[in-house]
């Protein structure tokens, strides 16, 4: 565990160097998107996504220098969704990584547009990135655009997550959206990893086994958390989901069985990793951390 | 000009035609984002930008399927800034391409989603065009990111266009926001071609000049438009521009003024295009439509 904590704190400061070094500096014109979109960006982010593209690429060997600017675009895409998702028409919140949202602090118009050049930067970013092959890249951008976008990406997964609120949801629908909303990006960044480490396509198949496993179980404790932790443990605003009618695991499940899922979740993603013929160390405590998250 | 005439009727329908086959339908979930989607893209759109990328693309003898992809993934770009800019926060505009703009019929939220799932599949698109070399999908992509995004692409022209509202600006600001709002997507547009078309260096800077005076050629007679024709002609709101105090060429040099620089324009372009040794007929052919355009 300390191996891990180190591991991802590590992980952490790399990425936001390079996030900021690639983004335009508040002193560049227009300064204005410039400031909200660092404001978005440099809060108190946990850096999963790219944490776990640097632990799969570093499990197949692949140097940090070849997986840096892929793990700080796939933060950039995740951060985008986020600056979208809290406006007002979508899910209204003031609250994100501890500090005001975007669009509170910056206002509405400028929130959308860092959203918007958010994204756009992040494609910017991989096809920009020497280090990779052109096939490398033309791989990674595809599948990322593919875990972002419709209809099975991130966007049709808040779509079908406003269509849904309000009204109860089957188990099925529930999976659908939050493999949509949440999961496809964390695979993409597990699979990004394992294209720039040249996995082959027997630990490939069993990278994306593991990581959309490992996207489920993060949906799941994080629709726990909304319910048992408070808005300053978690750095945005706590109990929304149960106020807004969403369609969660604990609506559904309640919060024991939602628990009891979580951890045949956990075994069985553990299995996947048997898959792969390396040290899985890495991998095996990153899916512990988020089995046992606290925020 | 009646060649020309039926070199764009063609255009508009191939381009339609691919971006039908590429773009989600609506009877897929969720059908009200993909319904979005389709409202705004298929309005009575000009289909400009993809027709400047094939026709520069035909310039230097690339066959069309190679193009069309690309072509329709610009028009993503340019329809998903068109859905983000009439929001309520930014321009309020009620219509687009001759009918309800994307908010007005379907809400706010999902005109969002809409414009940020166009965005990622235009990417996505050239991504799997498996028609075009490795290499050739990623300097595209980088490109059309880089005029898109921010510090120097739509998004910052964005974003400076509405720093400037309700001030008066210098001329040199309003050259700034239009190159950035407008002149990067069509630059962008025909250096796409050029490369598709594998234009040598000295043909591709005579494209470049020729495109970048072409896009301030389409602003500024954009401009102009708004202040003398009628909505109905155009399709979107007129006067606008006047009502936001926003920073155009008529505001600035009044409308003689403004045409006398729209024929310098012309003049300059037409000049550039003496650099590529190939027949230029066509690209002559778009800049007459735009120094001459009444819609």
């Amino acid at each position: 565990m300390q191996e891990l904590t180190t591991f991802l704190a590590d992980s952490a400061r790399l990425v936001e160097a390079e996030l900021d070094h690639t983004i335009p500096q508040e002193t560049v014109e227009p300064t204005r998107l410039h400031a909200a979109i660092r404001w978005s960006v440099f809060g108190s982010g946990k850096r999963f996504r790219p944490a776990l593209l640097l632990a799969v690429g570093r499990t197949f060997g692949a140097p940090e220098e070849k997986l840096i600017s892929t793990a700080a675009a796939i933060e950039m895409i995740h951060t985008y969704s986020l600056i979208h998702d809290d406006l007002p028409s979508m899910d209204d919140d003031d609250l994100r990584r501890g500090r005001e949202t975007c669009h509170k602090k910056f206002g509405e118009a400028t929130a959308i547009l860092a959203g918007d050049a958010l994204q756009t930067l992040a494609f910017k970013t991989i096809a920009d990135d020497k280090s990779l092959t052109h096939e490398m890249r033309i791989r990674i951008i595809s599948e990322m655009a593919g875990a972002s976008g419709t209809p099975v990406g991130m966007v049709a997964g808040q779509q079908l997550d406003l269509d849904a609120e309000g009204r109860s949801s089957e188990i099925n629908e529930i999976e659908i959206i939050h493999s949509r909303k949440t999961g496809a990006l964390i695979s993409a960044a597990a699979t990004a990893g394992a294209i720039i480490g040249e996995a082959n396509p027997a630990e490939h198949n069993a990278v994306t086994a593991y990581a959309s496993k490992l996207g489920m179980l993060f949906q799941i404790t994080d629709d726990i958390l909304d319910v048992t932790e408070t808005s300053e443990t978690l750095g945005k605003t706590a109990g929304k989901d149960a106020a807004a009618r969403k369609a969660t695991y604990p609506a559904h499940y309640g919060l024991a069985r939602s628990r009891d899922l979580a951890n045949e979740l956990y075994g069985s993603l553990i299995s996947d990793l048997e898959g792969i013929d390396r040290p899985t160390g890495l991998l095996i405590g990153i899916a512990d951390r988020i089995a046992n998250r606290q925020a």
